[in-house]
């Protein structure tokens, strides 16, 4: 149902009716009403309630139908049961895009569902694209629009941020917002009555203030489709990389929400190989998932597979070493010396500097892992400030293990605001690292393959050679036994 | 080389000599005996430096042959190579304890190793116990005892931590005294020239203010005493679990120290079944070492292998269903309802402790899981207070995952005042509660093994029945097909 026009409503609507304020300023309709006003938006904002005539100094209209304009958007926070009529309403005005906030659909069982099929129906017949329902809605920072409920309001940033799960996606502003990292887009996607999360990947591959998407589902329904976006977006010649968290890997979790998004349920591999065959970066939990994003918006992808530890003691560059080779990361002896760097205990600012120099300029590096720990004569904030002047001339990835909490408080805020991705756990720093080398990976793999199978070599109509398809199943990265061709057993060399 | 007397100065000296304190008041022996005398130690310290004459308005010695008592623990802290000079000095006074936090020893190689066969030999042969070189000392809270150079003073607590990393150390004090998280015990072994792992781990197994044991370890040299150890621990009455981090699972993480441990290095799987076998805990990453030491250390061991999930918000606790569900842990239905049980996002205190209430008396429920996602109306002060007095009373282990960080901030402070473990992500939290469970399934797998391989089936003089090697195998824990006995191929059943 998603056209242009619906989806100019939702990345950048002129004018939104808000159908469902009330005289509870902390009402969920209200709430909404607030944060769009108090955001900054520039367009015109109409509250709709029939049992109201004034709301915040305005007129508050009985029903969209009333309001003396074009609306580009309803935001709709009614109870559930009076959702179609609203909808109805909406048909008429011919607004072309409603975010259905209420819940009381498909996620609580079989009334739900009805009433979710019945607004579908109310949507197809006017022609109105659906967000929702179940929805916390959608915030896009850089246009000073919030028409969500979320209590924080994230800063404008390069993160495109999609989830099927609102509360997740409340729970990640308020882990990144207090970093200083930025959302590009908010889309809080519900139960996916009809917008997906591939309308929205399809907007955002020309979205120029994105930089990498971060992607919540529990239910995939179009694999084929999927794979198609996803290689899409890698191959572009600015490419986005997508991280994906797939919530419901195993038949329980799946259970969990009474979802049934058939065959692949269950199946945590099934779901690796699609992914992968899509480019997508699977993260496997929600600090995954939000490391890896800040790594992507705050680092390049790397341009080769080694990596550098750079520390100030021997165990957490043992334990990063560990997670980078088993990610399968090369950590390979750097400048004829042992990698990790080990600076040893009293290693200070300069030294980290001086070494971060050598390494930027040494070819065979493709990323820096950097690790401090709190040593008796570690100077906190002078290690934070030298990770911070190399990022600011640096071409290569960089994360950072900073190992504590109160006595690295400092330094760390010094990190955040120098724009390097940080976690207290060196194994975390290493996983988000490994993310990034992965995808470098998968992405020159896809645009390999595609250039390898060419017409002529696997679509000639003379008949193909034994070997042939073996080496077809090779290049999409299918590993295969090293094979020759033997006449008899005496020849196998 | 360890004895009563050595081990009875490791872990309650009555006199200390810090050998090697200087006039600079940040460098490391001066720190020590700083830690020594400001946390309350009720003995004597006595500084040693042959250049000074007074420190801290006290007679400072030139040697610890000028003291005029008897010592129990020598602190040295000098360069390298004065340690042996140093050590000989200790051995004549009869000593019978020291702890060398000085540097330069088999870690840095061929130079540091030959010094470090040097001081062994030095105290075989006056029977002196070593503790390091190249560590951070020893923290005993209860008898407020800081012989280290760590900057962060824990508080007495139920957690015994042993590390080969006195960096990991540091970090760990300084992540988890915040929370109000005390050890009872804290031992930086460091390159363990003489005490190791397994005379602490003896020592501990009859500690009282010891209830989990954290021990990282880079080398293990003796897998069958690591075995024996830890079936001891695991079935003791009152067992103490330890939980294990190993650096170097990798080969190159091994060689990353140039550490040499045989023929076990680069193979992660052979560690897991080491661990296994041994009854300990593995933990694979820094912060699952951390999160589930702290799980141990506030919860009762599970009776059973059942979890209720408990949540505000769908999404998560499909995250961490996932996470249960793929460690091995039962999320059943519970009460005739859905698991995990959704209170939904407007779920107020009240909901929580009365279905909290609800699954303490439910049998089939063998621990919780709890999730709080920032919604709208969530009251967050109150619903962390819930959880409080719901702990205050309750027999089953419960975790908590407190998703956000700004908002959540008062929270989280409460739930860390009631000593309830926590973490920001639902996957980490799940992890912590399903070590918990796999815990107490080695330990029951122990000890029936224990029982059911008894001489009379085993070890019988007449030869064994076929079937017998397999049901011994699957008796230790050990997949085995089903199989019966058929006499030809029709009586497959």
């Amino acid at each position: 149902m998603t056209n242009t026009a619906a989806l100019n409503a939702l990345f950048g609507p002129q004018s939104i009716a808000v159908v469902g304020v009330s005289r509870d300023a902390v009402s969920v309709g209200s709430t909404i009403y607030a944060n769009i006003i108090e955001n900054g938006f520039k367009g015109s904002v109409f509250p709709v309630n029939p049992f109201i005539q004034e709301f915040h100094q305005k007129v508050c209209y009985p029903s969209v139908l009333a309001i003396p304009q074009t609306i580009d958007l309803a935001v709709v926070v009614v109870p559930a049961s009076v959702v179609p009529s609203v909808l109805e309403e909406i048909g008429k005005k011919e607004i072309p895009l409603a975010i259905i906030i209420s819940s009381g659909f498909s996620e609580i069982g079989a009334e739900g569902l009805n009433r979710e099929i019945h607004i579908r129906t109310v949507a197809k017949k006017y022609k109105i694209a659906l967000l929702g329902p179940n929805c916390l809605g959608v915030i896009h920072p850089h246009e000073k629009i919030n028409a969500s409920f979320a209590r924080t309001q994230p800063i404008p940033g390069s993160i495109a941020f999609i989830s099927q799960s609102g509360a997740l996606g409340a729970a990640l502003l308020d882990i990144i917002t207090p970093k200083g990292i930025g959302l590009s887009h908010f889309i809080s996607l519900g139960n996916k009555a009809d917008i997906n999360e591939l309308n929205i990947l399809e907007y955002l591959s020309s979205d120029q203030t994105t930089s990498v998407i971060g992607l919540y589902v529990e239910q995939l329904r179009d694999a084929k489709e999927l794979i198609a976006v996803g290689k899409k977006m890698a191959t572009n010649p600015n490419p986005k990389p997508i991280v994906i968290l797939k919530g419901g890997r195993t038949k329980e979790g799946t259970e969990a929400v009474h979802s049934h998004t058939g065959s692949l349920a269950g199946i945590p591999e099934a779901y690796s190989a699609l992914f992968d065959q899509a480019c997508m970066m699977q993260a496997y939990s929600t600090q995954e998932f939000i490391n890896t994003l800040v790594c992507f918006s705050q680092n390049p992808i790397p341009s080769g597979n080694s990596c550098a530890v750079l520390t100030n003691a021997g165990g957490p560059a043992i334990l990063a070493t560990d997670t980078l080779i088993s990610s399968g990361v090369i950590v390979p002896s750097i400048l004829g010396n042992h990698n990790p760097i080990d600076l040893l205990g009293d290693a200070q600012a300069k030294e980290y500097q001086e070494m971060l120099s050598k390494l930027e300029s040494e070819e065979s590096v493709h990323s820096i892992l950097g690790i401090v720990t709190p040593q008796a004569v570690t100077k906190i904030a002078d290690t934070a400030n030298a990770f911070c002047i190399h990022k600011k001339t640096s071409k290569k990835p960089l994360a950072v293990s900073w190992m504590g909490d109160q006595i690295m408080k400092e330094g760390k805020e010094i990190l955040d605001m120098g724009h390097i991705p940080v976690s207290k756990y060196p194994e975390q720093t290493a996983v988000m690292l490994s993310n990034l080398h992965k995808y470098a990976s998968m992405r020159n793999q896809i645009s390999k393959t595609q250039s390898e199978i060419t017409p002529s070599s696997s679509l000639s109509s003379s008949p193909i050679d034994t070997m042939d398809p073996l080496s077809i199943v090779k290049s999409l990265g299918i590993p295969v036994p090293s094979y020759v061709c033997v006449k008899d057993i005496q020849s196998i060399p």
